[in-house]
């Protein structure tokens, strides 16, 4: 039986993506008979406060979605709040730990799981103290969430600290791209059919593009977020996690340490950067006032908590390289921004034409062949490829081979905090980030924040609602490339 | 302006298929306004006679298919028949060709089209009295239907003896198999995609599988069907042609002879057999009585015009191999038969299965990746590849990307024989079956004809709505590998 320990129990994380997740592994049966749920913060709340609490953002899930609703009944509800509890702690005052301490010893379970939802200046003293009353045995795991430090070295010291008291394979650094459906079928994908890998490597991909829009802006964070941008807040976490998957070698079998040493080795591999190679293969933007989906949105220096001469930027793309054997020369372009025009995160794995066409030169100019990895909105692998258009003659047509999850499986669907912190309960470490992945991320980051420090020209603006700044475009076309969307649909 | 004139005009394939596929290209505008029809059999009809034949082909034609009767009007039903006319022409009787050659040159017309739809001992007769005639200057084209020949020998004198009053560009040998879209759609496949062709070879390819199965017995062609059997009926022409299309090389560009050129050396490559390696490689069988869709059918020796001790083959399945450095070692398994389970003709390419499997042995056994491209019942294209099961944990799936060509294009379809007819009358020898194609192919027959005939033991028979005798599942399990059907579904 399992002790769940959530940090920030009170905070916005948890209250939309934890504990809806928790829950629903509850109501499928997921969760041992003998779990307990234990909401930690600093606000006075008594049990029954926090209780509300869950299910208030339980109901507002169930409502949201029919996945997370499936099966869930008043009872079933009404034994997971009977379940949980509510611990009052300050992480710098070590009394407020006791009764943690001692509900936790008093509960006889075997194993805790402590999920850090908390700002990542909490990340110490809390483990300091969780060690301090003996709570991080090696029964115990901490899962940690984003942002795992501003930078390669506060980043290593986060990490050395924590591995003061922890092992490294009692952390769990979660990224919850990792989570998602489509990720893990990547390895299927690429690891479990034939077809693929023999194409998989620089003499057949002209280049991969990973893309995640979003349409919001900075919300209610644009304190934190001033403070991070778009490089840290997206590049450096969810689309290195991307690309070290679609990149890595053939692992020697699935276990979480084969997996991850071919994901390091990947971002081990990637091209540092000079500040002039900065300039050439990056471009920053920050969001201008603008229209989303026809409604007006203010500016980023407009939004609260944003100075109104804010140099941060909320939308970076990247031209990448791996300098190995199986992708040198090979374009990774990586693109994210907030206020896009429409929200998506997608792999296009684009490649190489046809070295000659026998069809003559009069035949439209199509795209290449691709493949498209969508993980939202919706999750979908399709295979653009050339047939000829029925009827007389021969004209090609681009068409799409399609797979359509929905249709093709009626497993019940888990979502990713679901998934993730299932795996964290059962001690999966495959879809967490491990100390080395976190620090070479890092390290291939770190030069190009220098470089932007030093550089307050770079910054692009770009209207909300638009696919970023044009230099974006430019970045790929110098590579014969374009995004996705630039193609005009037959 | 043409002169479409076809010899068995009142037989059964000018009745069902070549009629209503010149009237469908009429309908839709594709024979040029001077056009005009005249139809050539035995029987003594006069014109209107045979235009109430037409008339009847026609309609019996739109009634089955919506395709052929789109556009079709009592007014462009009468236009189409005033066009038409009648020459009662016995062959053997030069006469008898004075005026149909009157009604030629004094049509105007600049260019004739004799469509030969009669048997081939009518082939040299025909064509020795159209030269005779003066009908077979340089635009003058001669059509040819199958059985070309019983055997090498016989198919050489006959190519001799036309090529004594034609030039091989104006003799098109009709294989309807090539007018089917998806053997066009093959080409743009291979040729037009870059992520198959790296694949198209002995290092990813399992074998290669080429079935063609009908439900229907011999019909009302008993004495014919016994003089011929399955491997000169279907394998020496339709099999052996889509074959030569899915192992060619790329040609040098789309024109007929650059096509037809990479199409012959696949036939002569080969590997001919041995009287040894026919009994191995070869399995021919013959329909007893069963039941086809649930209903009783009598067995082939009991059919009309067969003689009850007939040891010809309704059944064939061969393991052919390609002696050359793309396919060495590669199984092309050919397979045909009359009163099989279903109707359908497919070609399935197996790749091999992955080297390794990082996902444990504890996964389904699941079939390897593998393209299906249906010509019939439904023109498709499958890719089947693994994927995850939505969920936790990684269980793996066999799905399929999918293109549903009715779905993917609203082009007008265009039926096997009219686009062929069109195609001989643009002069487009692409798709018509060159001499030395043919020779190359009854070459690689021959042996198995010959071997066949010293063995009167190898025959097996089979239940009518079967799949055919058992052999013919050992010949690929020697090979490890199995006929699509004998997968068992998820």
């Amino acid at each position: 039986m399992t002790t769940f320990v959530l940090f920030g129990g009170t905070g916005d994380l948890a209250k939309r993506k934890i504990i809806p997740a928790l829950y629903s592994a509850f109501v499928n049966g997921r969760l041992d008979a003998n779990f307990s749920f234990i909401g930690v913060a600093r606000e006075a709340l008594d049990d029954a406060d926090f209780r509300q609490r869950v299910l208030a953002s339980v109901s507002a899930s169930i409502e949201g979605s029919s996945a997370n609703g499936g099966g869930s009944t008043p009872a079933t509800l009404q034994a997971f709040l009977a379940l949980t509890s509510y611990c009052k702690i300050d992480a710098r005052e070590a009394a407020d730990f006791e009764p943690l301490k001692q509900r936790i010893d008093t509960s006889g379970a075997n194993a805790a799981l402590f999920y850090l939802a908390t700002g990542p200046d909490l990340f110490i003293p809390v483990v300091q103290q969780l060690a301090a009353h003996e709570l991080v045995g090696d029964n115990a795991r901490v899962v940690l969430e984003k942002p795992l430090g501003r930078d390669a070295q506060s980043a290593r010291e986060i990490n050395a600290a924590l591995r003061t008291y922890l092992k490294e394979k009692q952390i769990y650094r979660i990224d919850h791209y990792l989570g998602k459906e489509m990720v893990q079928n990547l390895l299927v994908l690429r690891f479990a059919n034939s077809f693929l890998e023999p194409l998989w490597n620089r003499k057949w991909i002209q280049d991969v593009q990973i893309s995640i829009s979003e349409q919001v802006g900075v919300e209610s964070r644009g304190d934190f977020y001033d403070h991070t941008g778009a490089l840290r807040d997206m590049v450096q976490n969810h689309l290195l996690q991307l690309l070290s998957i679609v990149a890595m070698e053939p692992p020697v079998n699935a276990n979480p340490d084969a997996i991850r040493d071919e994901k390091v080795k990947v971002l081990r591999g990637l091209h540092k950067f000079t500040p002039e190679e900065v300039s050439k293969h990056t471009v920053r933007g920050q969001y201008r006032a603008g229209a989303i989906d026809g409604k007006p949105v203010i500016s980023y220096q407009a939004e609260p908590g944003v100075p109104a001469a804010s140099r941060t930027e909320t939308f970076v793309a990247i031209r990448a390289e791996i300098d190995n054997w199986r992708w040198a020369g090979v374009p990774f372009f990586l693109r994210t921004g907030k206020r896009m025009a429409s929200r998506s995160a997608e792999i296009t794995i684009n490649f190489k034409p046809i070295p000659y066409s026998i069809f003559g030169t009069n035949q439209r100019n199509l795209r290449s062949n691709r493949l498209v990895i969508s993980l939202q909105p919706e999750e979908s692998v399709e295979l653009f490829l050339k047939t000829k258009e029925p009827g007389e003659g021969i004209r090609l047509s681009d068409v799409a081979l399609n797979l359509d999850f929905a249709e093709a499986s009626t497993s019940r669907r888990v979502e990713s905090y679901e998934r993730l912190l299932l795996d964290a309960m059962h001690g999966d470490l495959t879809l967490f980030v491990r100390d080395d992945e976190l620090g070479a991320a890092w390290d291939w980051i770190d030069p190009i924040l220098s470089a932007w420090q030093g550089d307050s020209e770079g910054l692009k603006s770009y209207i909300s609602g638009s696919w970023g700044p044009a230099a974006a475009s430019y970045l790929l076309a110098q590579c014969g490339s374009a995004w996705g969307e630039e193609y005009v649909e037959d």
